[in-house]
C-alpha cells in the first residue's frame, strides 16, 4: 500500500469516530460494555467495566432508601454486574459506588441531577409505567421563559411553561394549573425528575383530563433560575433554600408577577375558576400559604406531602401559621373553592405534619379530600399524586 | 428531655433534611467537599473524595485531547485535589477516573452529556467567556416543540425552537437560522453544548446581530427525538448515526415539512432571503446538500467543520456528491445567494476534507469567505462560529 494510501485510510478512519461523535470526545465513542441492559422478560442486568477496583455497589430507586447497597459481581474480564428480575415496570434512578466513590454509570448516557446529587435513570417499559413514556399523538409544547418579577426585584426570572396539545392549532382558551417543586428544587424540577409534561400528555390524550397550560415557576425567591443556567450563580446552599420559604415572597411573586404575565402572554381563561396550584413539600406549605392569603385567586388546591409543623422551624414560623388558618380559613370557605386535596405517603417522614393539618382543618368543618398513598417523600409519589390531580381540575 | 420531645426533635432534624432535598436523596445532601472551587484570582481546584482510591486522575477540555490526564494529590482527610492556575475564562468539561473508572464530579451537580458520554461542567466567567453568559436584559424563550413529518413517517419529531427577545411583545415577523447538529448528536445539542441561545441573546442584545428565530432539528432521520425522550428507544448505535447521513432524508424533511411547520406556526418572514442554514460536522454535509438540490430555499450557507472526502466512506456517496457539485453549483449561482461561509479548525481531522471542497468551488469560481480558527473538531469552535456567522445574516 503506498503510504498516500495509508494516510488517507488512516484519515478516514480518524474520521469516522469524529463525525460520529461530532466533537472532540470521540476516542470515548467505542463502549463494549452494556448498561442498563434491559432483556425481553424485564430483567435488568448492571454493570460497570472497573478491573481493579476491589468493590462496586449499585443503589437504586427501588431498593429501602439510598443507604442500601447491593454489591456487584466481578466476572474474568473486569466487568462487574448484577442482574434484578423482580423490578416493576417504572422509572428509576441508580448509582454506583466503587471503592467509596459515588459515581453514575459511566456506561449509561441518561444523568438527571435531583438538588446536588446526580443520578443514571432507565425507565423499564410496561403498564405501570405508561403515563411517564411517550405518546404516539401529539404532544405539548414545553416553553422556556423569562419573565419580569418587580416583587422580587428581578428584571428576569426563568420558568417553564407547558401547552397543551393543540394548543397553536385551536383558538380556544385554556385554564391554568401552577405546579410548585420542592426545598432545594427550581423550575426544571417538575419536567427533568416529575415528568409533568409526559403526564399531562398522557391524561390529556386519553380523556382523563381537560386540556390545560402548566406553570412551572422557580420558589426559590433568592434565584433567578436553576443555577447551572445562570453561570456565576452558586448552587442552592442549605442556608439559601429554608429561609425563603418563611419570607413567602415567592407566594407573593405568583400571585403579582407570574399570573398577569401568564394571562396576557398566553391564551388563558381568567379567575379563580380557572386557576388551580399544587406543590410538593416546600411547594406543599407554599399551596398552603396561597390558599390562606389569597383566597379569592384559585379555586383548586393540592398540598403534597407537607402538613403543619408545630413549632417554628426550617425558618417557617408555624404559629403565624396556624393563626394564619384560624384567621383566614373562614374567608377562604367564604370564598369557595372546588377541591382541597390533599395527600401524603404513609412513610414520609412528614405524615405526623399532615395529620396536624388536617386536625386544624376538621376544627374549622373545612372540606377537603384525603389520599394516602404508600411509600414516602418521594418523585415517584409526587408523579402519582399529578397523575390523579389533573384529571380532578376545571372539570 | 421527655421522649415525646425526643421524637419531636428527631422528627424535625429528619424533617430538615427532607425538606432541602425535596426527595429521598436527602442523606446525600450534606456535602463538605466544595469541586469545582473557583477562588477569587480565577485559579480552579478541583477535588474528590476517595479515601480507599489508589489513583484519581482529571481529564479536562482544556488539556490536549481527552487522552490527557492529570493525575490529583491525595491530602491526609482523603480527599484528593489539584489546582490549575492558567485557565483563560470560558466553558469547560471534565471527567475524572478513579483507579481505572470514568467518573463525573459528584460534587458537581452540573452535569451534561455529549454523544453517550456524560462530562461535568463549569464556566469560568470573564470577558472570553461572555457570549454564554447570562444576559441582565430580557433574553430569548426556548421552546420543545412536537411536528409531523410526512417524509419521514413519523406522527410526531421533536426540535427545539429559539424565539428572540420581545417576540412576544412585538408583533414583528423574524427571519430564520436552521441549525444542525453533528453525527451522534441530536436536537439538545445546540442549546445543552453550543449554548445556542445564550450566544443569540448576546449578539441579538448587543446589536451585533438581527432577531430571528432559530431552529434546531433532529438530523437523525431514524429518531423522532433524543433518545431519553422518547423511554424504550435505543441510544444512537454506531450504525445508525452513518447511513442517515446517505440517505439525505433529513434535509427532504427539512424543506418539504420542518420549513413549512415553522412559517405556519410563528410568525416569520418567508421567501429565500429570509434563510439560513448552517451546521457542524454532519450538520455541514447536510448544509452543502441542501445548497445543491434546493438551491432556491436558502440565502445564507455556513459549513462549519466538513469538507468533501475523497471517496465513499461513512456511508455517504462523495463521488455522488461531486457530481451533484458539479451539476447543481451553477443552479445555485443563477439563483444567487448572499454568502456561503466555510468555517474549519487548522487542527480539525477534517481539515484536508475542507481544502478538497475548497478546490471544487474554485473550479466552478464559486463565491464563498473562508474562516480557519485555531483547534479542532469541538464545540469551542462550534460555539465561536455561531457567534460569528450569526451576526453576518439578514443585515
Amino acid at each position: 500500500m503506498k503510504s498516500k494510501q495509508i494516510l488517507k485510510k488512516a484519515f478516514l478512519l480518524v474520521g469516522l469516530f469524529g463525525l460520529l461523535s461530532g466533537s472532540a470526545v470521540s476516542q470515548f465513542q467505542q463502549n463494549p460494555v452494556v448498561s442498563p441492559d434491559i432483556h425481553e422478560n424485564g430483567s435488568v442486568t448492571f454493570r460497570l467495566m472497573a478491573p481493579t477496583a476491589d468493590s462496586v455497589k449499585i443503589s437504586g430507586s427501588w431498593m429501602q432508601g439510598w443507604g442500601a447497597a447491593i454489591q456487584l459481581e466481578k466476572g474474568e474480564d473486569g466487568i462487574w454486574e448484577r442482574t434484578f428480575n423482580d423490578l416493576t415496570p417504572d422509572y428509576y434512578n441508580y448509582f454506583y459506588n466503587v471503592d467509596g466513590v459515588r459515581t453514575v454509570d459511566p456506561h449509561n448516557p441518561w444523568v438527571i441531577r435531583d438538588v446536588r446529587n446526580t443520578f443514571s435513570a432507565l425507565i423499564l417499559p410496561g403498564e405501570e409505567s405508561k403515563n411517564v413514556q411517550l405518546n404516539d399523538q401529539r404532544n405539548g409544547t414545553i416553553q422556556e421563559v423569562w419573565y419580569p418579577s418587580p416583587t422580587l426585584n428581578m428584571d428576569q426570572r426563568r420558568m417553564k411553561i407547558y401547552l397543551p396539545p393543540n394548543y397553536y392549532e385551536s383558538d380556544e382558551n385554556y385554564p391554568v394549573l401552577y405546579l410548585l417543586h420542592g426545598g432545594g428544587g427550581d423550575e426544571n424540577a417538575w419536567t427533568e425528575l416529575g415528568f409533568a409534561n409526559r403526564i399531562l400528555d398522557n391524561v390529556i390524550h386519553s380523556g382523563d383530563a381537560k386540556p390545560m397550560i402548566v406553570v412551572m415557576t422557580n420558589g426559590n425567591p433568592n434565584q433567578t433560575s436553576a443555577w447551572h443556567v445562570a453561570p456565576g450563580h452558586e448552587p442552592v446552599r442549605e442556608s439559601d433554600s429554608v429561609n425563603p420559604m418563611a419570607t413567602e415572597l415567592f407566594e407573593e411573586s405568583l400571585v403579582n408577577d407570574v399570573i398577569p404575565f401568564v394571562e396576557s402572554r398566553y391564551r388563558v381563561k381568567t379567575g379563580k375558576e380557572n386557576r388551580a396550584v399544587t406543590g410538593l413539600s416546600m411547594g406543599g406549605w407554599q399551596t398552603q400559604k396561597l390558599a390562606l392569603k389569597h383566597p379569592d385567586v384559585f379555586n383548586y388546591f393540592g398540598v403534597m406531602s407537607m402538613g403543619i409543623i408545630e413549632e417554628t422551624q426550617f425558618g417557617m414560623n408555624a404559629q403565624n401559621h396556624l393563626e394564619l388558618t384560624s384567621q383566614n380559613i373562614d374567608d377562604l370557605k367564604e370564598s369557595g373553592y372546588e377541591l382541597y386535596w390533599i395527600a401524603c405517603g404513609s412513610d414520609d417522614f412528614v405524615f405526623e405534619s399532615v395529620n396536624n393539618m388536617k386536625r386544624v382543618l376538621d376544627n374549622h368543618n373545612f372540606d377537603y379530600v384525603y389520599r394516602e398513598s404508600g411509600g414516602g417523600h418521594t418523585w415517584d409519589n409526587w408523579r402519582l399524586y399529578l397523575s390523579e390531580f389533573a384529571p380532578m381540575l376545571f372539570q
